[in-house]
């Protein structure tokens, strides 16, 4: 199904799978535009969406050789100017993502901060992720009006058990309060998704994706898991 | 007017008066303890609620001498243990305050953390004030259930212009939004209220009072500004 | 023996044995006195100086009551201000500390924060103890002319290995680097002691006292262990 | 002249002119590579070392395509691993920087955090440039044993008052003081940089070079503000 934002960024669409390559060595220079060739060809396969979000450094090669959509891990609600080190909106839109993740748990923001980012990334047309831990902080999320909310419960990242089937009332309740103040925003859930059972839980629970890292990342065979993930999506 | 929170920690009830010393010389120490008598005073005359946000240093003695409600300015979000350094809801609890300021402009807060600090307080029976900056951010606090939410914009603090007579608008679209998310929240505005009229204005737009520090705290007659908010209080 | 600081200061001398309550309730209100009587008999019966690092809401009660020397757990770099939530270093001296701990491992600060804070404290006549994770650090702390140094592995911390003990290599190397650039310096250390024998471990490398927490606070027979550190301090 | 340093990283030595890109349009995507190959050709004319240290998504194509060094402006002290929207060491290295920036003004670090950087990047051979704000804060840094200090005082930075000129105390004094903890450190310094004589003046002073920012990337005629720089170097 397509989506209003999506229409907007024009390469993105749901159902969604969204690949964080965090900090993680098998998915940076090289091996980046590796596991981005590999995604490429499971999604022109299976007409699913997958998104990338790889480590700033490999933005702009991913963009320039990728079809598919990239996103910052992260962005830092600054315009132009003085602000060494920091993470400029502006440059990583010219480097070629269609949007970003938003207050990640290995990256929380403070709420003002998670409400002007939100804002610039609508004002520069790019779509916004907005990572949250808990149903009750999901409402909070949707009320700034962000056009996703990635629903993560932190001790279950990394961990291989999957929220969708570990935790489907901490999805189903995220919907619920998330629908009740902004039916507009579209829900991915992520934590511990390692198969394509997980993806399909997750969207049977009426979530339209997943947000994924080490169990594509770093799984032996990353092709055959992204295969698995958007086999299961077309099916639900 | 008495809200159930109000009942819940029995010194507590609105209009609500909040008088935030900050770092302030002006009520420090034995200048803290004036200004609670003169506080004490104002409201026994007026029967307007007035309370108090001293620096932590000072909340055992203004809780032990004082009867009006004593709030801790900030409380990390934290259980008993190695915090050096920290502030611990308990500790402030145990030392005499009824609630906390959380997220002020001054000392704001990630998210997941002020969703932390709401729930703490909520099962200690603290009352929770949430500063807010705009009015969706306002919306999104309150997507937490805090007992109250401060809107203040940033721009106006300690400035002397009212946001009450300023920025009427703001204060409107944040009851608008806050009330669409969770009808109970009580809605306090802050950011250059000097003045009764600034106060008046403040409840007229709907509000159930105010959040002021410098108006107050760096008055050259305090207890006369004092007197003058309260008597603003009961005459709207 | 007695430095220029604790001349200044007047109730701090070393050997010294300075307890940091962290933010346990074991050490809060009531049993914040408690321990601070224990500790002050104590001290009265062997001599040895026993300093004290409250939660902020106990300073004043404790400086009131008890003639041991007092110190805050951590201070803000901060003047008197609008600094909602901060730690003034000014309200902290009033209250009645003699000092401050700058640093420790579970409030680490930005070095030019730590610069500026050892500065104020030198202005305002406040001892500083800069907390330090290892030897080269100590060094870069020793060039910002702090009162004191204490060297504690944070790997050590709370776990009831003693770092006088089981890495005495840290402790001489951290005197010998900080020796170098600023003779000086008082070293302390810290990190798992719990017994008598490991101050005098740290007392015999050279150091003039010890930081600890949960070795005291915790301990079943806290005024036991404070006088089993007392008397072995003074043995050495 | 060549340093050890210089050696081992093969594209750097001193006079140093170290050029921060910071998050300015001015030198951002194409605008990055057009100041690059301006650089490229001065330093090609001049033989005087010129580094770049652009925003994070560029570093990639100015390694490929410039001949120059490039740093990065902040690295966290971080392994591979799960640390989402964070600039790690090695992915830097592999994009093709031989050194970075380490707590710039405008990206401040806490002090254990400085200490392990430095040490990441030594063991990475990755060139050091520690960023300080006064003398004692550089005699400080100098005690971590990094390559490079940048001493700048904040309150010059972007102002076009040169700290070469305008407080010529301060960098000697931290000469003094730095080489006194650690005679192998190279001194540079920047804030109000932007014509030659403020380099002479630098050099002169005992600096082996200056870092810069708006007095290039924000000049109108880039290029020639450059050789002014450059021919200035090469005449002290």
């Amino acid at each position: 199904m397509l989506y209003t934002v999506a229409m907007n960024l024009n390469t993105l669409w749901t159902p969604l799978i969204l690949v964080n390559f965090k900090a993680y060595t098998q998915a940076m220079g090289k091996k980046a535009l590796e596991l981005a060739n590999m995604a490429e060809s499971v999604s022109a396969e299976t007409d699913v969406c997958i998104g990338l979000a790889p480590q700033y450094t490999d933005i702009q090669q991913l963009a320039q050789k990728s079809s598919l959509p990239i996103f910052a891990q992260h962005v830092d609600p600054i315009w132009p100017g003085s602000f060494t080190g920091h993470i400029l909106p502006q440059a990583v839109k010219e480097a070629g993502v269609v949007g970003t993740l938003i207050n990640h748990s290995e990256r929380r923001l403070k709420l003002a901060e998670i409400d002007a980012t939100v804002k610039m990334t609508r004002d520069m047309q790019l779509a916004s992720v907005v990572c949250t831990n808990n149903a009750k902080v999901s409402a909070s999320a949707a009320a700034l009006r962000p056009d996703f909310i990635a629903i993560e419960p932190p001790e279950l990242i990394g961990t291989g058990t999957p929220v969708s089937q570990a935790k489907p009332e901490i999805i189903i309740k995220t919907e619920t309060l998330v629908k009740q103040i902004n039916p507009e925003v579209i829900i991915l859930c992520g934590a511990g998704i390692t198969k394509g059972d997980d993806v399909t839980a997750a969207l049977r629970l009426g979530t339209k994706g997943v947000l994924v890292a080490s169990g594509i990342v770093k799984a032996k065979e990353p092709k055959k898991v992204l295969l698995d993930f958007a086999q299961a999506a077309t099916t639900v």
